[in-house]
Formats: C-alpha cells, sequence, structure tokens
C-alpha cells in the first residue's frame, strides 16, 4: 500500500482536502513523484521547536542552497544573518509582534535585501550609486532574497527542521537595522526560524485554495476567474477544520479582508516607506 | 567511487569554484546530502529548450508545489499564467527585451502579484480595500508570489526540466497587464520559462560568491564584511571563466555597477513605479 500514487494521494489529501487532491490527482500522471515534490508539499510552519541548536553543519548547507537559488543577472542582491545568541533574540522578538517562535528561537536567519555590497564595491572604485532611488532596484533586491530564502527554508525541511517565515521583521526596520548593524542600502525582508520541531506541537499541513484559482491560462480570468467564488467557497469548508483545529477563526475570505480592507489593520508597517526611504531605497 | 560526500563534493564545486567548494565541504558532515540538496545545488538557467510541451502532468505538479511554499498569513496573493500560444508568446517577448527563450518558450509561468483576488471578496461583500496603497501591501504580494515561483522552479527542475527567470516583464507593465487581461490590484512580478532542455546547449552551474561573503554571524558585517574585497576577489576569479564560456565580460563587480552605478541602466524599468500605481499598488 506505499506505492508513489499513494504517497502522492496522501501528500495532495493534506495539501488540497479530499474534493481537490482527487481533482488534482486525477489530472497528474500516476508515477509522477519525488523527493523534491515530497518535501515540497509536505510543507508546514513550525512554531515550537525542541532547544537543540542547528548546527553549522546544517548551516552551511542551507546557505549553499540559497546560494543555488537563481538571481537576478546574478547580481546576488542578499545577505543572510544567522542569529543565536539569546539576548539578541528576545530583542528581535518584541520588534517583531513578541512572537514565541522568535525567542525562542534556535536558529534565526535574517534574509536581507542587500543593495549594500554593490554600494560598497561603488565606494571602492568612485562610483556612485545612481540607481539606488527606482522601485525597480528595491523589487529587484526583494526578489533575489526571497528565491534565496526560500530555497534555504526547503534545504531545511529535507533535512528533518522545520522553518517559519517571520514577515513582522517588517513591524520596526529601523530598529531591527540597529540591532543587527545593518548598512544603508539593506533591509530585512523577511526572517525565518530554523530548528528541531517539537514533536508534541507538530502542526497539520494547511490547506491551499484549489489549483483553479490560482492557476489561469493564457490569461487571468480565461480560465479561473470563472468559478472563482466556488472555488474559494469549498476552500473555505477546507481550512475552516484547520483553523478551528489552532483556535483561530474559520474565515478565510475574512482573514484577507481582515489585512486589507480594515483601515489599521498593517500597523507598524504602514511606516515601512518611510523607513525604507531613511535605508536608502526609493520608489522613484 | 560515486559515494555521498563525492556527489556533494562534485555539487559544490560546481557551485563555488574548488577553492569555496574545500572550504565549504570541510564545515559539512559528510555524510550529510539528499535529493533535495542535490536539485538545489544543481540549478543553472536553461534558455535553449527542445520543442516539446510541459504537459498537464508536469504543470499541476509545479502547482502544486508553488502552492505548498509558505504565505504569509495563509493571504496566498499570488496567481500564475501559464501561456503557451506562439503568437501571445511572440508578444510577450517583445515585450521582454526580445527574449528567443521567451519567443521559443515550451511553456512561460508569467508569476502574478494578486491582490485583485482580495478585490474582488471585498467588492462581493461591500467592502473597500483601504490598504492596498500602502508600500507593505506590495511587498507581501511581491514575497508572497516569489516564494510560490522558486518551489514551482524547484519542482519543475526535480522532474528534469529546465527553468529560466525572465525578469524582464517588468519592463513594460502596462502593456504586459493588457497581454495578460490582469486586473487592477495585480501586476507581474517576474515570469519562469519552463521546458525540456536542449541537450546540445544545456549550460554549466554558474558559481556564486563564497559563505563568507554572504553569510554574516548575529550581526551585519561582524563576519562577512571583514575580508569581504578578498572574498569578491575570490569570486572574480571563479566567475570569470564562466562569463568567458558564454562570451560575456568577465567582471562581476562591473556587472553589479553597471546596474546600479550607470545612469539609465535600468531602461524601461525606471518606469515600474508609474506603471504599479496605474495598476492600484501604491508607497505609502
Amino acid at each position: 500500500m506505499d506505492t508513489v500514487s499513494d504517497r502522492r494521494l496522501v501528500a495532495l489529501l493534506r495539501r488540497y482536502g479530499a474534493d481537490e487532491a482527487e481533482r488534482v490527482g486525477a489530472r497528474i500522471d500516476p508515477l509522477l513523484w519525488n523527493d523534491v515534490l515530497a518535501v515540497q508539499l509536505a510543507h508546514r510552519s513550525v512554531r515550537k521547536f525542541l532547544p537543540e541548536k542547528v548546527s553549522e553543519s546544517h548551516l552551511r548547507a542551507i546557505v549553499a542552497a540559497a546560494s543555488s537559488a537563481a538571481s537576478s543577472s546574478n547580481l546576488q542582491l542578499w545577505s543572510v544573518i544567522a542569529v543565536t545568541d539569546r539576548e539578541r533574540l528576545g530583542r528581535i522578538a518584541e520588534l517583531a509582534g513578541n512572537q514565541e517562535s522568535v525567542r525562542n528561537a534556535p536558529l534565526l536567519l535574517v534574509w536581507v535585501a542587500d543593495l549594500a555590497r554593490a554600494a560598497r564595491l561603488a565606494t571602492r572604485r568612485g562610483r556612485d550609486l545612481v540607481n539606488a532611488g527606482y522601485l525597480e532596484s528595491a523589487v529587484l533586491g526583494i526578489v533575489d532574497t526571497t528565491l534565496a530564502a526560500q530555497n534555504a527554508a526547503l534545504a531545511a525541511e529535507s533535512l528533518g527542521l522545520g522553518t517559519v517565515f517571520i514577515g513582522a521583521l517588517r513591524d520596526h526596520p529601523t530598529d531591527l537595522a540597529s540591532e543587527l548593524a545593518l548598512p544603508d542600502h539593506s533591509f530585512a525582508v523577511v526572517g525565518l526560524v530554523v530548528g528541531r520541531p517539537d514533536p508534541a506541537e507538530y502542526p497539520e499541513v494547511k490547506p491551499r485554495l484549489g489549483q483553479d484559482v490560482v492557476l489561469h491560462r493564457e490569461q487571468y480570468g480565461s480560465g479561473a476567474e470563472d468559478g472563482e467564488e466556488e472555488g474559494v467557497a469549498a476552500y473555505e469548508d477546507a481550512i475552516a477544520q484547520f483553523y478551528r483545529g489552532q483556535g483561530l477563526p474559520d474565515s478565510w475570505s475574512e482573514r484577507v479582508l481582515g489585512r486589507f480592507a480594515a483601515p489599521g489593520a498593517l500597523g507598524h508597517r504602514e511606516g515601512l516607506r518611510q523607513a525604507l526611504l531613511q535605508r536608502g531605497f526609493g520608489f522613484e
């Protein structure tokens, strides 16, 4: 009973719930499966870790994976800061919504959009970073950094570690930059907590929107937008059980609207523009 | 001779060149290796493909991998458009620096930062997307989209397909949005060409900056910035051979400065701000 199609079906069931797993599974060749897909589909965000450290060996392998992600024109516009000092983690947690997963992190990787390396190159050669103020430069940095971070997360998971991304590192970019001694032309895009998952609190895989909601053909809306309401309604059924198990409100739609349609919901992150301007980025 | 440590050493050699591969390899447990790391470290950008199509089966598996990436607060702020129509690919190529890899793409996946789904939810419930104009909302969308795209790229590579990211989809965001019927509150962050690599033009792995250049400990600069000049000089040696093999100028530093220190080097992408403002994003 441990055939490829059994293992794949279980992975799809956890990722999509029963109905969508059946639809998606029917569209995939029965023999198509591998270890990469298995680790990817098994992703869950882990927030409780055993106290053991992440080894130097694991860290080096994770960084090699990050470095192996694509980079726009090979510019490599990112750095990563490995934080393990307990007092520093405590201070960073206070800047990031007081998340226990940060305070107790075996390892926090801070993913930095880094145009400061280019700025130092320019200084050494008597040049100026004249294009740093364009929105495109910030986007280049964010995309490069995020590609690297996702490879790192998957590498960690492939090694039996758990991860959770911390967007709240954008709550107080200026204070965080001081804490991490970030130079001008750099900012922390996102954090990644890494550690050995506490098996007593290992979470379930979180269901996602069905494929027909996110996948469009040739043009936006020619496939997926048709039937979106039904697709979202089906997803609400799949996710409600998950959210209830976590003691969270069970409507995904209200979660989305709570972020974007409620005045003040972005909290401190309303200040991101001002902080990034101070850090040498621009939105020209 | 096909032990774990042999396979890992070859992967590190290709990724870092001989000197840095030895340094990194010495810091990793001899038995630490797996299929995920192997696929990640073997990444190269493929620009020449066989004409065969990417199967629906592969596409569905790739989308399942994309959906499995982390998403900030599970907001799932992305969509993907699968483009295979040859005439449309030709028009998109013209908007993206006339890249042959786009024109001849077996499959182009366009990764869309998608707040339009939230906008439709809001409309259906009589609400307004009052926070769409904040920079944080654009960053949320870009990060979510890029995490998904990287998982997709790796999934494709795990299935024996080749990929190349296309940042030039940001050259003409307004025209591209028309071509793809993108609604307000969405924009194409990056493209990903997917197909069966042409074995006659299968590229080498591109060396990356050494780990001590990108990896910092506790604070930025406390580890990596020391010795950065030497690290970059060592990298110039490793990358020069690669660039020469491609007929490209061989200085990485000049490549970086050519992008950021040369007036006008961003070309059409200087207009990204204006295009995104028109598409319902903001930088408040």
